[in-house]
């Protein structure tokens, strides 16, 4: 039976299994929505990840990442926008619905913060044109704030819708709950992205407290104090309907537990937890 | 020699020495001004410790700390209302410039953070007629949204000050720059908050990268990303010359050195990396 408006990011069972054990694990569990991450597509072979998900009839919700534009000098800054450029290409052989951008944060030991956001808002306006070519769309994805220093300085979807309104279409925001629930502004950000029709796409997981890695503990819809049914109510009353996308870091818990039951557990608290 | 313009946080010898010793310490590299927390002024007794303050000419930048307003039931409720009103008494009795309020986070496991929110709200209403009559000042602290939920809810600068907009006189906002140094809006804020004239306290540390542990690896000011001389240039524009207040809580580092040397390195690092 399909699970409808489920996606799995591969990251989820990344520990436990390559790419085509991964789709076919989500296969077997009736998920025909995934969104792998480069390095995983990479040791599978960009062709045949591509012929496993067309020959499947699997959509991508995203393709992980682009982004890391920030550069302490010229040489580096290039090679940051040719790696953008090639990720968009893989996200447009496989038609996935976005290509997900964690921005980065500062360049080397830079404290300067104002700089790194400017260069941000240059790089996705240099790569633009290529995804434009390409029929790729660019979902920034505004990264939680303890993040700020070493993964993405976009850290409020006000701030991202700010840049998409500036970079024009094709430019929107992935919202993963993780990064935004505890915004005080999110029901007003969440209803300005569906005007500016940017949704791009919906991540989920849960915050558990404690947390005890900023990194790798992430927890499973449900365990932790993210309140999914009502931001997916904000996501739908804003126009998105695509799938809610599950994506969980977590190195001492569901990284260490057979994929299969993972898949099985997501999509149980897909139902229980995560439905407007 | 008398350091102008910096107070230290004792929480930032707080495994090292005791009340008495720690300000013997301040005293001794020129620091009058300082923030004590409840705890530690309970273990010295709250009269010998304003015989101490009082005594050395010592002033307090804050008494550190009252809030933890959310309760998941009545009882909760007054019992934290009460031990707000005691912390107020505390914060008369040394003449400190501000009672900081750390606000608190979800009600036991509540989804609700609008809820709690509107908690915290009703908590500082309740207690500011007892603060006004004690001529005691509360500075709500934004705390960083990775605390959002078991600490303080209150998360941005702009959220706190529409909290002191709609609650009048006497509530202003403590800007530790390790809570709010990612804000996208910070510079706009700060010049708000100096409108408002609610700047009550300016607190300092540093950004560490990696950040090994969420709530015990701050960073001495200038180890970090911190653009510490930036923001105090921000502050002081918005009209608040008071001291900079040093709070450090570093479990693997500062607090396994000696009081002495964490001093010295307090004094030496505010003058090289925090004067506007």
């Amino acid at each position: 039976m399909q699970v409808e408006g489920l996606s799995i990011n591969l990251a989820t069972i990344r520990e436990q299994c390559g790419f085509a054990e991964a789709v076919d694990i989500c296969l077997k569990h009736g998920i025909t929505s995934i969104a792998p991450w480069r390095d995983q597509v990479a040791r599978a072979g960009l062709d045949e990840a591509v012929r496993i998900v067309k020959s499947n009839g699997i959509k991508l919700t995203g393709l992980c990442r682009g982004g890391f534009f920030p550069a302490a000098n010229d040489a580096d800054w290039q090679k940051n926008l040719d790696d953008n450029r090639r990720a968009i290409d893989e996200a447009a052989a496989f038609s996935a619905d976005c290509l997900v951008l964690v921005v980065g944060g500062l360049p080397d030991s830079s404290k300067d913060i104002v700089a790194a956001r400017k260069m941000v808002f240059d790089g996705i306006a240099a790569v633009l044109p290529h995804a434009r070519a390409a029929g790729v769309k660019l979902a920034i994805e505004p990264l939680h704030p303890m993040y700020a220093a070493d993964r993405a300085c976009v850290n409020t979807l006000g701030q991202a819708l700010d840049m998409c309104e500036q970079l024009g279409e094709d430019v929107g925001v992935a919202i993963d709950v993780y990064h935004v629930w505890w915004d005080p502004d999110l029901a007003n950000q969440i209803a300005r992205a569906g005007r500016m029709n940017r949704i791009f796409a919906h991540h989920i997981c849960d915050w558990l407290v404690p947390t005890k890695d900023m990194l790798l503990d992430r927890g499973m819809m449900g365990d932790g104090v993210i309140d999914l049914k009502g931001i997916r109510r904000m996501v739908e009353a804003a126009g998105f309907f695509g799938a809610q996308e599950v994506e969980i870091f977590s190195a001492e818990n569901w990284w260490k537990r057979p994929a299969d039951e993972v898949i099985a557990t997501c999509v149980e608290r897909f139902r229980s937890c995560c439905q407007a």
